[in-house]
């Protein structure tokens, strides 16, 4: 432990260092005219493996921005850790918003400016320094370590689940390691061990071939907005409960113990409704908000239209209605299962005066490693010594699809070990890192290194 | 009623030539650059009332566009005929639609084609020609006539109100004649004796400060967009049955007289189910289509919007969700009173998660003339020898708000003897007349004055 903090003291200044040289190159996925940055980067990535003393580090192509892997020297014995990662960043605009230039990054009150930095340049890179650090102190790795950094993560990553697939011998592995999501809260490091799933549809309700003259019509006429209102108040009951038959079959209850954990972290229900602005909070009876939004699955809508909706008053009885609706999934609710059901409760509910169609967009997988789990124990203790504290075990109610691919293809369980703060405008101007937390997490990642090595050689 | 038939044979040809002079001119008040147009039409049906032997016609200023305002030599006894009409038009757009052109009236099968032919200067038109017919077989009117003819109709009468309120002493009659209107089919003479009113509010429900991520929050914050639903839903049982308190207490019952005769009316319920093209029809328990359409209020939602309607997905919990809903009255419905009471319902079925905000855009009174009263008897006799049929009394659904502001200042009643077909293209391209109509029109409209005429003497 003293070793690593020791090398730490020297070289503190050249990790930011090669943290600035990557977040100098622009790499937007989604800039046609950036692809030559985007190679940039990668070169960029490929060099800093290396210097960390990568045995390999090569860019492998994808159906788009290639991804780069690197793996140390194996040695038979050790556990594997797999590393993800992406190299490429949002769009900077708009640009006027930024108070320091978006690729020039500067340091103001320990923390650094620049696209990039807690999404997810300055969050990876942790775990390639520890590397650095590791093997400069000590020759070697404890773990074997792979990396798999790709470029097309802030465009949805279209390619990485079949290139999974068609790698998954490269990738094997025995945990997962991911920073690319935040702390519970500034000074509380976080293991991040669920994530929610997805399931997205589309009901569309047409009443007439058109819209129809509301006085001539009205009245006789079946109304599809007010038909969809009807149906979507149907799947959901007051008390937030989902109504869907089977929609909580597959739900995994909440452990007693996770309940009691999370009703220990520090969380002001005023403060957080005073953040978004609403009214008051609510949700399903019998939960705390926290547990809402963690543990339970939702059915939300997420847009409707119909008829006139422009200023004033235009007297039409709306040919058609749409709604946009998706439910969030937990552990195990399966994503096309669950539009299954919720398509024919739909279909039931639908009065047989109006068509009713429903479209299933896409969905993703929820994803929890067991809090239990040896490698959050691991990962548990190398956080308390980098941060000194004791990190909080906590879900979040978001969907990482691609964390539930790889554990799914791989069979591996992962640890999300995030260094963001809520604060630091990822994907928005001014995007920062508290650069405190960038050298803890670098340290926790080395300690996290040693945790598992030392875990896997006691069994 | 042979003079007025012979007098027809001689002059048909001459009085169909005054409203092609008539339809020539583009008056489409919506147009600021026809402006010049609006007066020419303006002048142009001057010139025809008083060759028609009105004592006094004249234009009169309004607010905009202004109105045609003639009045025959008054004889004390008889009974006074306000006519009600408008020379403007709606836009002739798109022209490429047209098979001739929009303002070079061409007759073809018997029909006149050009903007304006049954909206609505081929309807008034028939009152002048009557009066003209009257004066030139006997050398007076058998009633005092006046005729009040805007030219903003198709802008929504802007200045109308407050036109007849000024001139309430000179538009003083005993009843209002308005041909603006349509006949129930073809060959099936029309007096339509009810309009419906409206009611029309906004509203809106907010829930946070603006969209979120649906992940992050959904499950522990409002969805604005399905409180709305639930609000919606909660106003109208699935029988049709609007449930806001009060609502029907103003409600005027149909009389089993009004329901005997509607249930004559020629209609095919499958017929208009296809011609709308819903799977099928809706409406409140109890009423047959024709009823619901006619002298049911209704509450129809005319517009809804929240969050993300675009193409694809996207992950937002709304932060607002809007409708806009009217409600269609009927007589004795008063259109503040019943805003008031959808409103006060509205925000009792709000729940305290979000704000709920509703704006009263606007309303119209419902209107309606006893079927029982002695003008709709006359007018019934008259259209009888026109078209050779007792004509069918009926109500229809939409709004004329101008019909009630005219009769609840001037306290008269009002007979609406349209002669227009429901397929001939009103505010479309290809808009006509059937010529038949026009003549049986003017001779209904003669014989209505001596109908009128007669039963003021028989008093």
């Amino acid at each position: 432990m003293s070793d690593i903090n020791t090398y730490f003291q020297v070289h503190a200044q050249e990790f930011e260092k090669d943290l600035c040289t990557l977040l100098r190159i622009p790499s937007v996925s989604t800039d046609a005219e950036r692809k030559p940055d985007m190679q940039a980067c990668a070169q960029e990535v490929v060099r800093q493996l290396l210097q960390a003393g990568m045995e390999e580090a090569r860019i492998m192509p994808t159906g788009g921005h290639p991804a780069v892997f690197a793996t140390s020297k194996p040695r038979p014995g050790r556990p594997t850790v797999l590393v993800y990662g992406h190299y490429d960043v949002q769009p900077e605009t708009p640009l006027e918003l930024w108070e320091s230039p978006p690729f020039q990054p500067t340091v103001r009150d320990g923390k650094i400016y620049a696209r990039g930095t807690t999404d997810d340049k300055g969050q990876f890179l942790i775990h390639l320094k520890a590397a650095q650090a590791l093997n400069a102190i000590h020759g070697e790795l404890p773990v074997n370590l792979k990396f798999i950094l790709e470029g097309e993560e802030e465009i949805g990553s279209p390619n990485l689940p079949a290139f999974i697939e068609e790698n998954k011998d490269l990738l094997a592995c025995d945990v997962l390691v991911i920073s690319d999501t935040g702390m519970y809260a500034p000074g509380i490091p976080s293991l991040l061990y669920g994530l929610r799933g997805l399931s997205y549809l589309e009901v569309e309700v047409k009443g007439a071939d058109g819209d129809l003259h509301s006085g001539i019509f009205g009245g006789a006429v079946p109304n599809p907005a007010l038909e969809l209102c009807r149906i979507l108040t149907a799947l959901k009951g007051p008390d937030g409960r989902i109504l869907v038959p089977g929609f909580y079959d597959k739900v995994r209850d909440l452990s007693p113990e996770e309940r009691a954990e999370w009703a220990t972290l520090p969380f002001d229900e005023e403060e957080f409704r005073n953040s978004v602005g609403c009214q008051g909070l609510s949700g399903e009876a019998g939960f705390t908000t926290l547990e809402r939004r963690w543990a339970r699955p939702t059915l939300d809508v997420n847009g409707f239209l119909s008829g006139f909706t422009g200023e004033g008053v235009k007297t039409v009885l709306p040919g058609k209605a749409m709604a946009k609706i998706s439910c969030r999934l937990v552990p195990d609710q399966d994503p096309e299962e669950i539009a299954h059901l919720v398509e024919k409760e739909i279909l039931r509910l639908a009065p047989d005066t109006v068509e009713v169609k429903v479209r299933y967009h896409h969905g993703g997988r929820p994803w929890m490693t067991d809090p239990t789990h040896p490698v959050l124990e691991a990962a548990g203790r190398a956080a308390e010594k980098a941060w000194g504290r004791t990190p909080v075990r906590v879900r979040e109610g978001g969907s990482i699809p691609i964390v539930s691919t790889f554990c799914r293809i791989l069979e591996v369980p992962a640890v999300l070990l995030g260094i963001g703060l809520a604060d630091e405008n990822a994907h928005a101007p001014n995007e920062h890192l508290d650069l405190g937390n960038f050298h803890a997490g670098i340290r926790a990642s080395a300690w996290l290194m040693e945790e598992l090595a030392a875990q896997a050689a006691a069994k």
